[in-house]
């Protein structure tokens, strides 16, 4: 993940094959920890993660994703992953989040092939220069040839839009919002990271038409909040939402506004999720039109958006929250909320006061899910209670419960945040009602840690000598700006760093140019005058019409 | 449809083409009602189905689900379709249904890549025999050859395996269950229909590994118990359970059961859904294995299970009750249940009658949708009442609720259902309770009626020559039957007619031989003494084993 991100074929291999190796490397790891665990041996150190997020912040992320059972690599075919049931829990209440709020706004569920014809992408040139060169395309079936090739979609336009022109009639059929859960396939050259980026990622795209200009514009806003909503409410991640600049908006479109996030441990920006207004392009290019409602006769393109977000929103989560013990989950997306932990049951506790005990256990884990709290309960055998400690950790369970004797006797549950490591004591009456009062808490501290985070590193500047210095203390800059995509090119190029070659792939110090991440709606205040601030990289000659967030980035 | 199941090429093409034709012929229909409707003529023909269901079956069902606007063929690539809001709905409905239950039992979602390396494939020979002639390959990404092609997995068995024997490592991890939603590819040769055959499908497939074939035994059963419910409570569809005979199981399986349904205007059987014990033929070749709890040292091979449910069965639900207006919904899964219209407003009415006229109608549908109806009110201005009678009735939805100054007089609602064209009256103050009673009502008056004609024409016989002139009376028929391969090969032959090429394509009588449907769990009665009773096939000498369910069929 520290590599620049135009990768060398054979620098590419070598990334792979190290995450391979580190993959291979926890999953031994994880069957000696069961092997020894069965043996009885004490093991609390070897479950977890074997280097500090602050030091090797790749190969944390690796064994984060693979030892909390989110990801597994596809080592059949590279750059694919597997999503196991901890990662397809959180995108199963991403979705339903979502769906509910877009069904709210009318949009209908469709489900379009997943091949698309040469002809229909080569109707927007800008669009098929885009895709290109990541499509694969399916040549044969069993056997035989095919007559003509298709090629598996990387987005949808392309599919959809020759039935919008059949569809779409009149003006009364405006607007018209579909949008569909599945699979894209990018085969990307770069580097794949879980999450992030792969050559296969699940997520939804939703398209729309619009009768004017206005009403497609009201639309990309409304669905770029739900977009920092699923992050802000659900994920308990910041992001900054704007507009991205000419060179980065969606190939074929006409604007994209985006929601950004942030990484602390590599002050890399990484793009959250895009709402695109498309324009009248695509519209023109598939004949999509109606009867201008105020003008017999007269035909009017339609005005379309495309919107999407993918499962890279769960590994944006896991870099921001995770620490050195493993995965930190906030609440309200974790499968188990709570996890209730036997303690303090030792030899000498008769096996009818332990029957006693965990009948006990079980009263607690119903008055909590009575509560409507995710709760569990480890009773597993063979296991220690700091084994088990370390194990729910590992996996970000946002609470730990343990119910020992001593706890017993004084009518409380003695509790520790995954999050801080907080330990206290809840009375058993209050139980129902201090729990979920107490995880709302962690998901606000969880979202105010990382909005503390990503402000304190998003730096105004207006010198240029100051930029690469940011970048190199892992921040983020926002400067003025001319917004020309020349100027951009050029500013990645000067703030490249030399490749250090005697240091590890891996281990090298982050030594991308920075690109912009985009002109956020909130701009900072003063500072710019229009006609008068001058774009800050100095080897342009242009005025500032804006300032913009640049990064490194994902 | 009325096609032998294999096609030559040629007679493939002429279908497709002709699939085509309907679907240009039923779009030009409803953009000419449009227009006419837009100038104000009376157009109650236009927008229906253009032929009887008894007459031109085939030509009935793509107009149905095409007017209904459930699918849009994929004109790009042949044999792909869209579902359309209309169809999705009903899937999600399913989906929904299915997924709670699956939790319930413990099954946890995943989602693994689409591509299938050969490698992989090649592990189970039965398996990659049965589904090497219909894989599609990717050989190309971007203008790059792959080194190594991949094919897009047209079932999820070797994809997911080399990991189960990764992840399942002692009994304690078993059952083992995994479930994903997404699509497959088979690209057939034969005829493709909307829904029933196409050549990619959205569905569900289960994974799951057990320790004992008892316990894998006992899941096959629960899996098909939740799809006959999925057919029964939620589409009203009845089926009959059983067992597919060793011909027809699942490619590498050890043992299918299957739920399968009657299409009665046609007399063919179509299987339902499947639920497959894999026994241990993959776990041996995937190396999945556990300790045996009982005898340290020994591994035991788990016993293994896949079951899947595709979007084959809406269009099982369309074929049996639709009719010659076309669709008809069950309320279950309708998305508007009743649809509120206005009626009586003439030109005497004035405009401000008929804002109070609509007001109250408006309060009508609150009243219904507080009742937990899926209400709806169609107050689109330039239709004719009858018009949108038609519209409605097109679309299947299952009560239709006229609303008119005479209604309103005497506190009342006209009501006429969908399924049996049945009015009557429903005072207003009883919306809220005879509103959902009737919707319960027309939900189990469809199943029953379905229920009648399935069961009237399961035909038990003990003669054989009874057996065609049976199939050509649309009935499938329980015989007395020795299960071997060779010899139900040997009956599909038998009970083939010669083809009248005089008649053209899509309007023959079916010709197709009979195959084996199932062994039903129900056996009639009496009749098969085993040991003592023939196979009913006149050329075949064995014993009967059984009796065995055979029909034409998809």
């Amino acid at each position: 993940m520290a590599e620049p991100q135009e990768q060398s074929k054979s620098a590419l291999k070598k990334a792979e094959k190290q995450a391979k190796m580190a993959a291979e490397k926890a999953a031994k790891a994880a069957k000696q920890a069961t092997l020894v665990v069965g043996s009885g041996k004490k093991t609390d150190d070897i479950i977890g993660i074997t280097v500090k997020k602050s030091e090797d912040f790749s190969q944390w992320y690796q064994e984060v994703v693979l030892k909390a059972e989110m990801i597994e690599y596809y080592t059949e075919i590279s750059g694919f992953f597997v999503m196991r049931p901890a990662s397809m829990y959180i995108w199963s209440v991403i979705r339903k989040w979502f769906q509910e709020r877009i069904e709210a706004m009318g949009v209908e569920e469709t489900s379009f092939p997943m091949f698309l014809s040469q002809k229909s992408l080569e109707k927007e040139a800008n669009h098929i220069e885009g895709f290109a060169p990541e499509l694969a395309w399916v040549t044969k079936a069993g056997d035989k040839d095919l007559e003509v090739p298709v090629a598996v979609r990387p987005t949808s336009e392309a599919v959809m839009y020759p039935y919008y022109s059949k569809w779409i009639r009149s003006h009364r059929d405006l607007p018209f919002r579909l949008n569909q859960w599945n699979s894209v396939v990018r085969w990307e050259a770069k580097q794949t990271t879980p999450f992030l980026r792969a050559r296969e990622f699940l997520w939804q795209e939703g398209h729309t038409a619009h009768l004017t200009e206005e009403l497609a514009g009201k639309e990309v806003l409304e669905i770029l909040e739900l977009y920092a909503g699923v992050y802000e409410q659900l994920l308990a991640v910041p992001v900054v939402r704007g507009r991205k600049t000419e060179n980065e908006k969606f190939a074929g479109g006409y604007y994209t506004m985006t929601v950004e996030g942030y990484i602390p441990s590599n002050g890399r920006g990484v793009q959250g999720a895009t709402s695109h207004c498309l324009g009248q392009n695509f519209s023109k290019m598939f004949d999509i039109s109606v009867e201008d409602p105020n003008e017999k006769g007269k035909h009017i393109n339609v005005w379309q958006n495309s919107w999407g977000l993918s499962t890279r929103v769960i590994g944006v989560m896991v870099m921001v929250h995770g620490d050195d013990k493993g995965l930190v989950l906030p609440p309200r997306i974790a499968k188990i909320q709570s996890i209730l932990i036997p303690v303090g049951l030792t030899a000498k506790v008769s096996a009818e006061d332990k029957a006693k005990h965990i009948a006990k256990i079980e009263d607690l884990h119903a008055t909590l899910k009575a509560a409507g709290v995710r709760s569990d309960v480890d009773l597993r055998e063979g296991y220690t209670p700091p084994w088990k400690f370390n194990d729910w950790e590992l996996k970000g369970v946002p609470l730990r419960l343990e119910f020992g004797p001593k706890d017993a006797a004084n009518d409380v549950v003695t509790y520790a945040r995954r999050d801080t490591g907080e330990k206290g004591t809840v009375p058993i009456a209050d139980l129902a009602t201090k729990v979920p009062e107490l995880l709302e808490t962690i998901q606000q501290d969880l979202y105010n840690k990382a909005d503390a985070a990503f402000k304190e590193h998003r730096l105004v500047i207006h010198d240029w000598e100051k930029v690469v210095p940011a970048l190199d203390s892992k921040n983020v800059v926002i400067i003025p700006h001319c917004l020309q995509g020349d100027c951009e090119d050029h500013i990645k190029d000067i703030t490249k760093g030399e490749e250090d070659l005697s240091i590890p792939v891996g281990k090298r110090a982050p030594t991308m140019g920075m690109k912009s991440l985009c002109i956020p709606f909130e701009q900072p205040e003063g500072g710019l005058v229009k006609g008068e601030t001058k774009c800050l990289n100095p080897d342009c000659s242009r005025l500032a019409e804006s300032y913009c967030m640049f990064g490194r980035s994902y």
